[in-house]
């Protein structure tokens, strides 16, 4: 609050009505990202984030967001990748606080209170008070110790053992690995790895402002993160990947697709993993997804892809104009199924490589020294009444 | 983002451009508080803040907040009294990670991390999902914790014993003793409740917006506090009352004062505790903290007040037209100064009265059930360029 630079003696601010929601209001600028949404497109800086997703290693669009280049040869990937590398394993004091909050916590919510407090033993000062480069080493560290908490937590609640990163396998291999306790096959990497490079930004959603917000006070990475971590877990936000799953399970086989997606809809309930705020054409996730689950293959791809279709047609013909296409929760809860995580692993991993987009948004947010601070209306009684004594 | 309701044929939202920092753009209504400063004047519903922190304990301005409306008889005081003090203690799981906390902990940062467990030990769930006694409920125990948790990571810090709460005591003086060890005299404990209650809330600034962000997602209580904590944290929005008493201490004594301010003014540094970015006038926190002090009185009170005069003096000399008054900062750290509050302690201590203000913002989010989610302008390289393989 001290504040002598401000303009303390400017008239006063003209106050600017927006749409609830701030839907379509333009808070900052940015070079991170962005989703067309009309166009069925979204990018990471000026790459398709689905052809990133097909041909490169997650590290490379680590490196791409917080760097801001793709690295352009084999040394600038090594070198990225081991600096990452090196971040991966859970500082102790949190390792030892890990089986307390595995016992009480949702991986999700387990992850909050772990990267608030890794943050904390590792150091991370106000962004306010660092340069650059300490500001990136920091936005680094969290990312990197993601998958290492998020896996510990989930093996810790079913009572089984943590297992340790290793340093011969990708973020996505070792994410598996960390997971499972088992060396994951090519396919299952390359999906996973897939569906996390697809997952890391997604334009400017809610948990990216949140962490965007946090930024601008100038407080530290984790202060960010956790508050970003915050706002996914809210239903309307980081969704559920695991409901459209729930829908394969209970629709069972595909001629009963049919049926139960029309009662579904004529009841007026909502048919989860299709629609999307932003896109009004494919969502180009889905597409990406679809893929990467044809080449897993399997009943349950055949049967996603049965109901794919069905959900589209009984759609059109009951809600005709409204143009509803399969999300990118439809097909990840099939890939991430294929590659053995467990549902409650869904959201908790999509939030894996989420945190490496939001850190590369408060990078860019911290290069701004203005607090984001808007205005409300008071609509409640006129003050001041008198105090009763 | 299973968004089946949303209007996914509407035409592309047109975009709204908005002052940088969102400076005056309204971004909802709310009847819980406003700041007007021009007037040097802010209310909690229709009463003055300054005026309940005179008057009444803290707990009265805790149920207007929460509840709508101040207690109306004594059984209504008693009532909500007993229902918080009910919450006070810190759950067991929490409790015994509290040591692991604060020994890689400032207790603010402490605090998110404790908190964020607290919310999972107790089972809090996402406000999407709950109704508005069980939001009701969460928001109360989140507040009512917080004292608890901060005193315990404070001594924990200085290798102390954690001292469990009185039941005996209302909220201010039990904040005192869990610190402290001791029982507070009355002067003590009703400068310390009067500074709490003035802190409670102060417009729509940046961790309240932060809080009803995440709120707007759905998310649990637990989320949406441990966000506003963080947004808190930024050296830009909670700043450090501690500064303002560094500043005294560097005076020393009075006829210092005014070659120390010159100095450092025309150096251009900037006077801690002087300015601020919405009052134009005497900050009304500044000046019932500044009687609050007078009524405590002493050495330090003395040359606050000189010190004060000074500062004043000085910037109008030296910065005409600007007009810079004291602000929340300068006789907080004064305040709880003498009130035995060590200075880590003022922004954390500053925090667990703000807790309330939070919660209750975040109950009246979770009656709209619109995501809030802004736009950004893409202004890097245009995509798609063809990732290189």
């Amino acid at each position: 609050m001290p504040n002598n630079g401000s303009s303390a003696t400017a008239p006063p601010v003209a106050t600017v009505d927006v749409p609830r929601g701030l839907k379509g209001v333009v808070v900052t600028e940015t070079a991170i990202g962005d989703v067309r949404g009309a166009e069925g497109f979204y990018h990471y800086r000026q790459y398709s984030a689905a052809e990133l997703a097909r041909k490169r290693p997650l590290e490379d669009s680590w490196r791409l967001l917080i760097d801001g280049a793709l690295p352009a040869t084999e040394g600038e990937r090594a070198a990225f990748a081991d600096e990452v590398r090196a971040l991966r394993a859970v500082p102790p004091a949190v390792a030892a606080t890990l089986p307390a909050i595995a016992m009480v916590s949702h991986p999700l919510n387990g992850l909050r209170t772990a990267l608030s407090l890794a943050a904390e033993e590792r150091g991370c000062r106000p962004l306010y008070d660092l340069g650059h480069e300490a500001r990136r080493a920091d936005a680094l560290f969290v990312a990197a110790v993601t998958p290492a908490i998020l896996t510990a937590l989930h093996r810790l609640r079913g009572g089984r053992e943590v297992i340790q990163p290793r340093d011969d396998l990708d973020y996505a291999a070792n994410y598996l690995w960390m997971l499972t306790g088992q060396e994951p096959g090519a396919d299952h990497a390359d999906a996973i790895k897939r569906y996390l490079v697809s997952t890391i930004d997604h334009g400017f959603n809610a948990s990216t402002f949140t962490a965007r917000i946090i930024a601008s006070t100038g407080a530290d990475m984790g202060a960010c993160i956790v508050g970003a971590i915050g706002a996914l877990s809210g239903p309307l936000h980081g969704g559920a990947p695991s409901r459209a799953l729930d829908l394969l399970n209970e629709i069972g086989s595909a001629d009963r697709a049919r049926s139960v997606v029309t009662a579904k809809v004529r009841a007026g309930e909502r048919i989860m993993g299709f629609g999307h705020a932003v896109y009004t054409t494919d969502d180009p996730r889905s597409l990406m997804l679809k893929e990467v689950a044809q080449r897993l293959g399997g009943p349950l791809v055949d049967l996603a892809m049965q109901v794919e279709q069905t959900v589209v047609d009984v759609l059109a013909e009951l809600k005709p104009g409204r143009h509803l296409y399969a999300n990118v929760e439809f097909y990840a809860g099939v890939v991430m199924s294929l590659c053995g995580i467990p549902p409650e692993m869904f959201t908790p991993t999509f939030s894996s490589s989420r945190v490496i987009g939001w850190s590369a948004n408060i990078l860019e947010q911290a290069r701004d020294s203005k607090i984001i601070r808007p205005s409300a209306r008071y609509v409640g009684p006129p003050p001041p009444q008198p105090v009763p004594s």
